[in-house]
């Protein structure tokens, strides 16, 4: 998606994967290798104007050798939970009570600190028990919704917030969003963002990942990079993340952040359904990632722009369907 | 644009193209040959569920022998300057007078009847002369501005208009496209490309230019393809051109083709303003071809979405700059 998004800005890519079968290849030349493989990376970086990661567990010195952008130590916080919680801690942002078993009370969600996504490796504790060397425990948090907020910040500091989302996840992976969220605490969430861009000298888009719990904000996880919750902005949004990232990272101008209409973005996972039974829907555009179908793999999106619940839920069900 | 707008939706794209330049090559394979090599167009279609074009000028049999969409009949219809304006007399679509210069009247503008675009091949008579047995005379109309409507239509017929555009013209060339045009006489131009549509069995997008000549709509020249008049669409419109043009000879449902906001599209020819004072501009949507400066030569265009005038203005004075 970013390399669809910056084909039409002039730029050109190159990829490294360390899968053959990466769908990236469609819109630049892959470099087939580990992320941490030393001449790949120099390969990768060869007469680059700019170098970017869309995953955040690549390896920080793998980053941090190409001179990547969002910067290395955002991605070198944010890998781990428990530098991450602190982060936020010392930057006055709330987050659930986190640490040990006792840190976080009972019932605590254990989560290991490093390389978690959708919902893998945590567990339910009712009891306390010790933890593994890295795991941490955190609050079980009651909380009413979850949002995120989307921003993109400049190589001149420029920054610009894409509308509070709403998400559901099922399984710890991300179901639906909807944004602009309803009755968002837009200014409250932006700037607790604030601080962390600022904190991290960062450049690019990132997403900040909130519970929303009794009028209070609580922080859960951030990510430095396009995000899933913002795929809704490439058709929702007057400039989408994928575009404004990388005008970000080159020290171009940023595009409106503004959505267009109100938009839902309904994931596909483990399956895809009929492309002619989605298109079918009121102001929908499907966004297929040419990957193979697996159990719990995100395969594309369909964003829903200005479109109303009862057609939002026909894609979910669509989606529901086709998913295993 | 065709492949950047299909990758999202599943698909994947040969090209056939003489040069081995060309910029398609970036989403897609290109296969270098002359429109007509029949081994190349046995290639092209190998296993590709629609063959389309988008420049008129291919053969017409090597458009009839890959079955392609829009029907080879559009083609060959619009490829006679001649044929055209018959066919349209045939279909009581008024134009300027054409025929002999007896018939246009003088002064009359002389063109050839193949191949001319972007104003090549054509000259001002002011004096009857015999015209060569290629040219193709018409009535020099003193029109009041020139407009566009892009339709698609699908494989089941079902048909969709864009807002009318007006467009700017300078030697020849489009320079500015808005839409929607204000005060459209909507319901007559799409009442015209209907019976186009109709009589040609159409599948996919077609342009239709048109005169407005103290209130009456001339037809000046159909497309059988996207059209630079519809490049708007990518950025202001619920679903481009390109997109609807795949949908439509794919046989999938056809989207939203309403404006998402007042647009204004500029040309960039024959040279490229400096990319990132192009994204200072409000609305500014930046869409590079990746083809070699030539004095002429479209090189990309700017999309200004939402925009006022003054933003066009300044988008047209940096691209005139760049001009050569």
């Amino acid at each position: 998606m970013l390399g669809l998004a910056g084909i039409p800005l002039g730029l050109r890519f190159r990829f490294l994967d360390p899968s053959a079968e990466a769908p990236a290849a469609e819109v630049g030349e892959l470099v087939v290798a580990a992320y941490d493989d030393p001449a790949a990376l120099v390969r990768l970086a060869e007469g680059a104007d700019a170098v970017t990661y869309e995953f955040e567990n690549v390896p920080v010195e793998a980053a941090r050798s190409v001179r990547a952008l969002p910067p290395a130590r955002a991605l070198e916080l944010g890998q781990d939970r428990l530098t991450e919680k602190d982060l936020f801690a010392r930057l006055g942002i709330p987050t659930a009570r986190y640490g040990s078993v006792a840190d976080a009370g009972l019932p605590a969600l254990v989560k290991s600190r490093r390389l978690g996504y959708d919902g893998k490796g945590q567990r339910l504790l009712h009891a306390d028990e010790p933890l593994g060397q890295h795991e941490l425990a955190e609050e079980l948090v009651s909380f009413d919704r979850e949002l995120s907020l989307v921003a993109v910040r400049g190589l001149n500091g420029d920054t610009r917030f894409w509308p509070l989302a709403e998400n559901e996840h099922r399984d710890g992976i991300l179901r639906v969003t909807r944004a602009p969220a309803p009755h968002a605490p837009t200014a409250a969430a932006e700037e607790l963002v604030t601080r962390l861009l600022d904190e991290l000298g960062y450049v690019g888009v990132i997403a900040l990942e909130l519970f929303e719990a009794g009028g209070r904000l609580l922080a859960n996880e951030f990510a430095p990079r396009v995000h899933n919750t913002g795929h809704w902005t490439i058709d929702g949004a007057e400039t989408s993340q994928f575009e404004n990232h990388l005008r970000a990272i080159l020290g171009l101008p940023l595009g409106s952040t503004a959505a267009r209409a109100p938009s839902a973005m309904v994931n596909l996972i483990g399956g895809t359904p009929d492309v002619a039974a989605l298109l079918a829907l009121p102001g929908a555009h499907v966004h297929l990632y040419g990957k193979d179908p697996r159990p719990g793999r995100k395969l594309g999106h369909v964003t829903l722009v200005g479109a109303h619940g009862d057609v939002v839920d026909e894609a979910i069900r669509l989606a529901d369907e086709a998913s295993c």
